[in-house]
């Protein structure tokens, strides 16, 4: 691998000098920021400066470690995906070249530092949390000549299941996430660049959650119909996280101490969603709209009490409410949930269910990770395509499953595993 | 108009009763948040919390007042923008009830409370900054029967423009901006969906700037060329702001107050600009890269030097330099640009300029506030569009103009002069 520190150079080295290592560049230019301005105006609340915080934007979270970044890290507030398509000729070699390309791009700007021959370091140095998890599909597992998990393909069809080509498979992924737009958008530039020679994007995906400094830290975020989601969410200070997430000695060798990715595109019709009450929300999610609590009591991280009956004898929660439905007695047999809400324009001439001119286009991309797909996200997928009162206004229209590889140390790169 | 305080009822109320100002409803949720969590993990450097500095998301921007509170506010993070096309029946009386009714709902929202029959108030809870402010084009001002200024239709064109309809023109906007994407989406949505009985929504734009807490208070924004973009911007705190914004005794009665808005969609060429070396990109520009001040020196918010030479005899500057070409004498003469770059996917089978497959489809929506378009934007813009260097790498491919009129009392509604 080529040297990681390096001096402000704005020369162009060859691919082939990146590629070797031969270029002595590095763009980690130091910007001087301009004066500041008084930013209050009168007549507003004041704006709590970022600056006696401590700046966000500085935040970084370490790019090498035994295990990807991205799975650990705190979500950020934006998350960018981009999926590829190997080019015919990206055999094992060229594979190997480009996952170094990349890995080195991601440990630099994750770390504040412009990529090897980017013209805009400028956008890098407030990298704001951000962080980058590689993903790969079947065909770049059978080209690198190693082993793929069973699991690693498409999953079985669901009956609520319309899917569309345009958000679904890929040989590759990669996900960025982060607090600032900027510069992740900088950063999946950099990469789909440093791809051209051996892959084409398939798709993009964006999503959001709330923005830094909008919840207190450790809120639990709101998807589009105002539900708090992801209430029993597993994180990485859990004792259950290692063994729900880390691939262990039933996986191939390449991927111990990785994980998977699973991608769900979910359109949510709000439009439908609109005409329900909030009791029949509530009765919906098993979970009260207000705060998350479980509708048997208590608070948001207090389990579901799925025998506990009301005044008409009937269970308090739905046995088909999608809490229920979801739930697994053994957390290692679940999934560590990444939600994103995502918000595009509508298309021209797009109707809603009632063939009125549609006002939205809004949904959830629901990433799940997992250290076996077939074993735990399927079983919990069946169980919600069965029966799922949430279906009612949940269509998903995207689906993708990615062998995420464990960490690298410097020197490495991400999917070297492989390549052993 | 209807009381704007009230207590949570989830009731919906008829549009009726909306309009008529029957509805006691209001859905001002008390949200009790989940318990808080540890978001640090090992390794990372330690994240501010937004605790420490008070949270942002409860920041809020008043409303009401003699100007719209998005002309004056700090930039948010995240910019909306939607307009729309009147439908035939939406006459004079209609008009008034429309925008009587999203005054309403921006007068709830932007302050922390649901929307009238809003059933997802709870991301309504924390606007962080959000602001709202209304336009109109020339079709909306004739349908209330009121003088349109001279300068309200579509710019005269320029030899530079390659406009597409779908990013051009609207009979009137809203642009929404602020710290947080759900806050915006929700208001959105709740705008999109009020307007139905009114209009159809004719485009939307997403922008976005650095996050909040990415930058110190008061850094110029970056654009996706890795330029600092707006060095020499005018805020409400200048002495010119009022002179350069708000319309007098030249406009209609109606606007005095008010401004205008022009909202231009510009395409960014970044191949190309990869391909220019740092020197390139600052005689371009005028400025430097590093910290956006004047070639001729100084820091950024000092004055360009237009006749300082070099050794060669020329001036430093350029004179088709972009600062250089956009600069007015007398400010008041100029604009107050707002500024947020966008990065959308690149559609399917997209070629760049070499007739590779395009890696990114990322641009600047390039919003001025001025009292006069005629006076003040289009002759700067015909200055640029004969000569700017910059315009190798950029193409205008959206243009609209809306007449912004002044703010309103509580009890009021934007727009309500156009009724007087």
């Amino acid at each position: 691998m080529m040297a990681s520190a390096g001096h402000s150079d704005r020369r162009r080295p060859s691919r082939r000098q990146l590629l070797l290592g031969g270029a002595a560049a590095g763009a980690g230019a130091a910007v001087t920021l301009g004066a500041e301005r008084a930013g209050a105006l009168p007549g507003s609340t004041p704006a709590p400066t970022a600056d006696s915080a401590g700046l966000n934007g500085e935040r970084t979270v370490p790019f090498h470690g035994p295990h990807q970044a991205g799975v650990t890290a705190r979500p950020g507030a934006h998350a960018t995906y981009l999926a590829f398509d190997l080019l015919p000729d990206t055999d094992r070699e060229r594979l190997r070249a480009w996952l170094s390309l990349l890995t080195d791009d991601a440990a630099r700007v994750t770390q504040g530092r412009g990529a090897l021959a980017d013209l805009e370091p400028e956008l890098a140095v407030r990298p704001a949390g951000l962080t980058v998890t590689f993903g790969l599909g079947r065909e770049a597992v059978l080209r690198a000549g190693a082993e793929p998990p069973d699991w690693l393909g498409p999953l079985p069809a669901f009956t609520i299941d319309r899917l569309e080509d345009r958000w679904s498979g890929g040989d590759a992924m990669v996900l960025l996430h982060g607090d600032d737009p900027t510069a992740i958008s900088h950063l999946a530039r950099m990469l789909a660049r440093d791809s051209r020679s051996f892959a084409t994007v398939r798709w993009r995906q964006d999503g959001f959650r709330r923005a830094y400094g909008s919840d207190p830290s450790g809120t639990t975020m709101r998807n589009l119909f105002g539900q708090v989601d992801g209430s029993s969410n597993l994180g990485p200070e859990d004792d259950a996280f290692g063994a729900t997430v880390w691939a262990g000695t039933e996986a191939p060798g390449w991927l111990r101490g990785g994980t998977s990715l699973v991608l769900r595109r979910i359109a949510m019709n709000l439009e439908g969603w609109d005409e329900v009450g909030v009791e029949g929300r509530e009765a919906a999610v098993g979970r009260r709209i207000a705060d998350g609590a479980p509708l048997t009591g208590g608070t948001e991280r207090d389990p579901l009490d799925l025998e506990a009956k009301g005044p008409g004898g009937f269970t308090v929660i739905n046995p088909a409410a999608h809490a229920a439905r979801a739930r697994v007695e053994d957390p290692a047999q679940g999934i560590v949930r990444l939600g994103y809400s995502y918000d595009v324009p509508v298309e021209p001439g797009a109707l809603d269910a009632r063939g009125r001119p549609a006002v939205s286009n809004v949904g959830l991309l629901f990433g799940s990770w997992q250290r076996d797909v077939a074993r735990q996200y399927v079983p919990m997928q069946r169980r919600l395509a069965e029966a799922d009162l949430l279906n009612t206004w949940t269509t998903p229209i995207g689906s993708a499953v990615f062998a995420i590889p464990p960490g690298c140390e410097q020197g490495g790169f991400i999917g070297e595993t492989l390549f052993a």
